[in-house]
């Protein structure tokens, strides 16, 4: 099953558009993991056991895992999704972005060495550096079209012929890149006309939704601009408010109920 | 001793402006060390040996590492350069680029862990996605302007407001970007014209620049539009050609041959 047919199977099946992001910051851990040579995998399976139920897919950021020498336990994560979960997508936050034959080796990377689904890629270097990644017919590629970091306008809001650098993306994806149909876009929380803006360009393609806050007028804008026909479309990311929810032994027990709020309130405007 | 300081210290005393890109593909590997399990740390040492006296810097494509579960291979690989050739500084090729919080995971994946001198970052996030790298004041930051993939011109030639796209870029990196002087520029050989213009916006900053062929007329081309004053100011990589020239187990000597053909064609254009 691909990429897409797996999301869109979890969207339905668990009746969510949340994305538990898994960011592990060891400094942050409960107590009693601290300082375990597989703090890290322990700390992420137990977020995965309790939430996987309540997401349409689970995100690992790899930056976490390489700052703490911690491959091999990004390896063991996304196994134990797959063996336990098989219907929850993994999707690798990895920003990817080289010329064609170094992309064939960070396809491997993601695809062959940590089975991911799908793949984040940052779009500056142009199609034939995101063509290795399309080699692979089952997997995802979600490409930055507009981000929403402070930094975020620098490039991505310049006009480039009476539109935004981000629409532009968004629009040369839709129209060129996407012929197989494996792309979905990042698309910050900030701006939620901006996220209305790429929905109207790119039709029913994923939108993968980082930002969004605590607050509920957050998700109700989000929805309404972003989501695609049948409440979907939207693959909304949340991290830290889940991962850190608890600090005791039970931590995983008020992620659960985090992840749960998380996607109560995001279905509340999904319909 | 900063990134700059070393650099341009290893471009006076090995009278070279060359980089040594080190993309280890064990496909292509001398018989000999075919199979063997530190086969990527072997091979690459060897070139290292083989050519420190002939380069400015050495560059390892952390994708080829990464792709064959070879992170302890290339930590290894950059504390013997360190160690063995300290006036020689490593760049670690990984084009990075993510929100602050995260580029600060992967900025100790470079500057810690793997313990770089610089690091290549894309700069499609904008300014304070490249920050946390600038946090390091030793260490260097060389941001991708314009690549000379066929793809390269997609986004990057875009016309915004009378210049294109990657001259915006090298523009604002050279005027808000590079306050502490730390940051380069990544800069395709393919259309020298492109080159000479950079040049022109960002004064003497440092380019690196891949996809010079094996013609001196790119060459000379390269040098005429891109050095800097006192014939420096250009980091000029060559990986294939050099990493790949013997096949035997004397492979590090036809490497050394190749090498110093480049560092001499290079050098008769440089004055």
């Amino acid at each position: 099953m691909t990429f897409i047919d797996t999301l869109n199977a979890a969207w339905r099946k668990n009746n969510s558009l949340l994305c538990v992001g898994l960011d592990p910051d060891p400094a942050k851990f409960p107590a009693h993991l601290q300082g375990k040579p597989d703090a890290i995998f322990e700390f992420c399976r137990n977020i995965v056991d309790a939430t996987s139920d309540l997401v349409c897919c689970f995100k690992p950021q790899i930056a976490y895992f390489a700052a703490n020498h911690a491959e091999d336990q990004l390896q063991a994560l996304i196994a134990h999704v797959h063996a336990t979960y098989p219907g929850v997508p993994v999707i690798l936050d990895a920003k990817r972005g080289d010329i064609g034959s170094t992309a064939e080796q960070y396809a491997i990377e993601a695809f062959e060495r940590y089975q991911a689904d799908a793949l984040t890629v940052n779009p500056y270097m142009g199609k034939d550096s995101v063509d290795p990644y399309l080699a692979y017919p089952d997997k995802g590629v979600i490409l930055l079209c507009r981000t929403s970091n402070p930094g975020g306008s620098d490039l991505q809001f310049l006009d480039v012929g009476g539109k935004k650098l981000y629409e532009h993306v968004a629009d040369i994806i839709a129209r060129d890149w996407n012929t197989t149909g494996q792309c979905g876009l990042v698309v910050g929380a900030t701006f939620p006309g901006e996220i209305a803006r790429v929905r109207e360009i790119v039709g029913d393609m994923p939108l993968l939704v980082p930002g969004i806050g605590a607050q509920g007028g957050d998700v109700e804008a989000t929805l309404n601009a972003g989501k695609a026909a049948g409440g979907t479309g939207l693959i909304i990311n949340n991290s830290r408010a889940i991962l850190y929810a608890g600090k005791g032994e039970d931590f995983a027990d008020a992620s659960r109920l985090a992840a749960q709020a998380s996607r109560d309130l995001i279905n509340r405007y999904r319909n």
